[in-house]
């Protein structure tokens, strides 16, 4: 059983925290928390908090938590540490698991230098295998490579243009904008063309980021140009056995993303949660060797099962198509069934 | 064993055909939908689908769903039907099921005239004891009904003001507006002054609604002038026992919409959904007999307790008291715990 601590318990922690719970080779010791707000009260009953020193153990205790321990005792019980830290912050964790002697996994926040490898389990799964630092690329960057590397891997793919119509915040956000403008990212190619190449190689791409004001999903605006002709059918094939693309249509009344997140809640998933990326089957479009298709992603929690792969593909324990099959059979990912 | 079908699947029908099914004297037949849309797919894992004629039987097995019957055939085999049809549709129901000889309980958006008996669990539970054809109250009335009643009961109101800022749309919905305006409510007193006497009877009290761009919740900003003073801490003691009231704090961390709604889905709660009503604990402010605070209401699921409950009193099986505990046990609702 390997033990995994994690680190930060913001979008991305708790979802992570739940996901390893749920996992029968996986262990989840505890989360290291920084304040004793609505989220630890509620994780406590769940999961052994730690906090970052004697101090803070004080002060969680005031508000009537019972913290196990600090992050040296979550980093001297755990195999690996998933740090889910805000932007940034993973770098300067670093050294403490570098001194801790601890695997650590990064999120998509931080410089890809951080780590050894980058990854997305349909893309590069295997350049992790054995390695001790990782980091599961951004939510953008999975929603693209998860569907693109599938293409990749059967037509090749010459050159991909996407335009990326972002979420402003998540939903439990209430302090940042743009709550009534669109936001264009100034930089061209945004940071994305090139995290894409981290896990789907040298492959030339140009990617546009423009923020929206909704807290729901990002939409993805995607143009690949394939190494050889083909026709929708044969996108769809190469689509069929990837369970964590879900192809959705209009007609059945899912237009927007207002209606996939309906659908998850629908679903029962936990905290309403999309892992999939849902494709609009009206929006493939195939000219000669030219797809374009529309997706979306679900920001909070489409890394998540990536975070799961990575555990396993650092610690050797699975292949990757085993490791995808038990995350996803854990999360009640099932292609597209309905 | 009581039997029940669900006529509609909308917001409320999905919820409350989710809340019956987990009672232990009550059994879902199913559910009646109009069209096959990927709501009707997956509610087919869990539901029995009945349809309206047989010509919609067609429709939906060309759309791979095999409904079990049309709605006549849902009356026969229930002992009550729960009307979740859009607003307004109750009323042209109402000769159905007379017709049917079957009870039904209607939802807020029909006019009270439709039922013998408009319900609130806390405010007038006895008065539907019996009854054939009962109205649960709208969100709003319900999230007033349910913090002003104990303050009835305990201390006599003389007068109540209440501002309602309402949530545009539901989350699921992206046709409606407004996306960027305020939009008061030009009727003074709202339909809501009036609606809240059909439940707490004859009480003086005024109602402004004022629709703002969100599609989380309701926001109510209460004042009851009370029969005799009080304090803040007898407002707490009226509140305390009331399981579906749960009072919160923007001091760790919930200090809006936005994080009410992120405590639904870190609770684990089905839908992501909060049955009970928040209310600030900083916002009580007491001065002499004058009561001000503020709350907030989910308005996808507030009602749904309400319901079951209403399913009790109509066919006898229950005291408010015993019914009242046995949703709450059902539906994970605690009180004040977090």
């Amino acid at each position: 059983m390997i033990k995994a601590g994690i680190n930060g318990f913001g979008t991305i922690g708790r979802r992570v925290a739940t996901a390893l719970s749920l996992q029968d080779d996986i262990q989840v010791i505890g989360i290291a928390k920084n304040s004793p707000d609505y989220v630890s009260k509620i994780a406590s009953t769940r999961f052994n908090l730690y906090v970052p020193d004697a101090e803070k153990l004080v002060e969680f205790e005031k508000a009537g938590l019972k913290p196990k321990g600090t992050f040296e005792d979550l980093m001297r019980d755990s195999d690996i540490i998933i740090d889910c830290t805000p932007e940034g912050m993973g770098k300067q964790n670093l050294g403490k698991y570098k001194k801790g002697n601890v695997s650590a996994i990064f999120q998509g926040g931080e410089e890809k230098e951080v780590a050894e490898a980058s990854f997305n389990s349909y893309a590069n799964f295997d350049e992790s295998i054995g390695k001790k630092f990782v980091r599961v690329v951004s939510c953008n960057t999975t929603g693209l490579a998860r569907t693109l590397s599938p293409l990749a891997s059967m037509f090749g793919i010459e050159r991909i243009d996407a335009t990326l119509i972002r979420r402003a915040t998540d939903q439990n956000d209430s302090r940042k904008g743009p709550i009534n403008a669109v936001e264009p990212s100034l930089k061209i190619p945004s940071h994305h063309a090139e995290d894409l190449r981290t896990v789907m190689g040298p492959v030339e791409v140009d990617t546009i980021a423009i923020k929206v004001p909704t807290t729901l999903m990002h939409v993805h605006v995607v143009q690949a140009v394939l190494k050889k002709n083909a026709e929708k059918k044969d996108i769809l094939d190469a689509w069929e056995n990837r369970r964590r693309i879900m192809l959705v249509s209009g007609k059945d009344g899912r237009s927007s993303t207002a209606q996939l997140m309906d659908m998850a809640r629908e679903l029962g998933r936990d905290r309403s949660d999309l892992y999939e990326i849902p494709v609009w089957k009206e929006s493939i479009t195939v000219t000669g060797n030219k797809v374009r298709y529309i997706q979306a992603v679900h920001q909070e929690s489409d890394v998540i099962p990536e975070n799961v792969d990575a555990v396993r593909a650092m610690l050797k324990m699975n292949s990757s198509r085993d490791s995808i099959e038990k995350t996803d059979r854990s999360l009640g990912i099932k292609g597209t069934v309905v």
